[in-house]
């Protein structure tokens, strides 16, 4: 027998525990093409919110009464494919489940010698390729730019800013306490720094930007967004990534309107999603790694340990708890 | 003697007749290098509320006590330029006054028998410069999708609608009254069109657009831009050309913020004006005469007759009452 996480209710604001429920389940047998996966390492995530409503996003809304998916890194317990034997360590989107049966062209094998399992969830995947293609691809920054990131020391933050500076920008990082704003500083090498919760964020960002904003890449909206906008310089780049800060808001969430800044700037603010650059996935993980093994880019996680707090672990990350990328941690790789 | 329009106040919210003095002035004389121009056309244009402000925008602020500024077609009644000679009809940017002293490389010379003058202070001018680089090159509407423009009626709004069914677009134009939406379905053949004083935008909007919106052509801003949101494709492009809605406003322009609409359906907004692509206006100029020569696009002017009636002529584009190009004739062109 097994656990699985199903989703039974569409949380009404900040999720808690009776919006899931934890049930038994048999461990199912693959069939031909499939293989059965042991559970390593489950991603949690801000954007699962969104699936957790009803409606149209850039993703299909979660079923009521099915279980939740989500990056998932497993060893292959059964195989009945030829392309996987027991033992290989997959990566796939797959249940918050103890054991999964994935059909073979759904996951790929994973080399957890050439970096650590995990960071196949983290830097090396969704939320690096998320960082790589936001911020190269829309917000272009030049050498000698300033560009801004909120969410800072998130796990897509981070790799923002670290990409930042490779490319010659100042980089100044919001986040929400003095341990995460010291880690960017101190460890990542970020050129200012604002404590959201401590500091007054128009009057810091205006310190902390004095030839203005030209990259502001948004991944918390909200209040911390619209400080930005009187900053920012011709031609500024908002790739809009995330906007945690209203995803649990039961009421629209409302602000100044942008349309006077952007003309004023000629500035751009282009949605995306990491899936809009599947084709590209490759060249961005490539390039990650290589900076990765070149120590030019260091990441964090923050490990949740047990199958049974994955639940916690998601809704921490609305608690702003998590440094770098939030993980929960199920089982260890037999070698 | 002549008379020139100063302005003497920064407006708060709506400007009215206090903010503007008129003056009589000297007539002066060219030096070297310049020519002596009789006003024939200003033009009057929503952007210019804008310059009446103190600080940053786009282009600087008008200087109280000084005489404002816009495009202007005059005939020039005295030359020391071997470029110009007196009789020639040419376009500047000038002050409402009724005769300007110009240097020969601010000024162009304009062929007022290949089309009226004054188009050259609207479709074949700023205005309709304006919906074309906006719409081609940020909106970029694709053949059989939906492009949703606000302030249709008007001498950008108008353009844009005609340039997107000239492209194959299904056009739905947003105005504010029942003889502009006549003029826009009967005379310019838009496929729908709202009248957003009369009736329930967001509803009528979702009504106009079964399949969506693709491109949202943004010159009011407001409620109107807010309405739209909600209804956005994916990878839905919005140039942000004006907001005339808010260019009054005395508190913070406040509504939706965007960012979860952009983030849900990978759109972009995109601010700008003409002027950043001064380098392409001979291509847009040529495109257009080409399009107004075919009888592919049709342009309305308003116009206010007399030079004492140019503050009367501005104050009426903030109560809608132009359809096209608002202008002030001043005077005759002398054949």
């Amino acid at each position: 027998m097994q656990k699985k996480i199903l989703l039974i209710n569409r949380p009404e604001g900040t999720p808690d525990h009776n919006d899931f429920k934890v049930v038994e389940a048999e461990i199912d047998q693959p069939s031909d093409g499939e293989v059965l996966i042991r559970t390593i390492y489950i991603s949690v995530d801000p954007y699962l919110r969104g699936r957790m409503n009803e409606g149209k996003s850039y993703v299909e809304p979660f079923q009521l009464n099915e279980v939740i998916t989500s990056g998932v890194i497993g060893q292959i317990e059964d195989s009945k494919s030829d392309r996987f034997s027991k033992g290989d360590v997959v990566l796939g989107s797959l249940g918050w489940q103890e054991y999964s049966i994935a059909k073979e062209d759904t996951i790929r094998k994973i080399d957890h010698n050439q970096a650590p399992a995990s960071a196949y969830l983290s830097v090396l995947g969704m939320t690096g390729l998320t960082a790589y293609f936001g911020l190269l691809d829309i917000g272009k920054p030049k050498e000698g730019e300033t560009v801004v990131v909120s969410g800072a020391a998130g796990a897509v933050g981070s790799v923002v800013g670290q990409i930042a500076k490779i490319k010659g920008a100042r980089v100044v990082g919001i986040a929400g306490s003095n341990e995460k704003t010291s880690y960017l500083k101190d460890q990542l090498g970020f050129d200012a720094v604002i404590n959201y919760k401590t500091q007054n964020v128009p009057d810091a960002l205006k310190e902390a930007c004095p030839d203005g904003v030209d990259v502001y890449f948004e991944n918390v909206g909200g209040e911390i967004g619209d400080a930005v906008l009187p900053l920012l310089n011709n031609f500024a780049r908002i790739p809009v990534c995330g906007a945690i800060s209203s995803y649990n808001n039961e009421t629209e969430d409302k602000g100044p309107r942008v349309q006077g800044h952007l003309i004023k700037t000629s500035s751009l603010m282009q949605g995306f999603t990491v899936g809009n650059y599947s084709s590209r996935f490759g060249e961005g993980a490539k390039e990650l790694a290589g900076w990765l093994s070149e120590g030019k880019i260091q990441y964090e996680e923050t490990v949740t340990e047990g199958f049974d707090h994955t639940i916690d672990a998601f809704l921490d990350l609305f608690k702003g708890k998590n440094l770098g990328k939030a993980l929960v941690k199920v089982g260890d790789i037999n070698e």
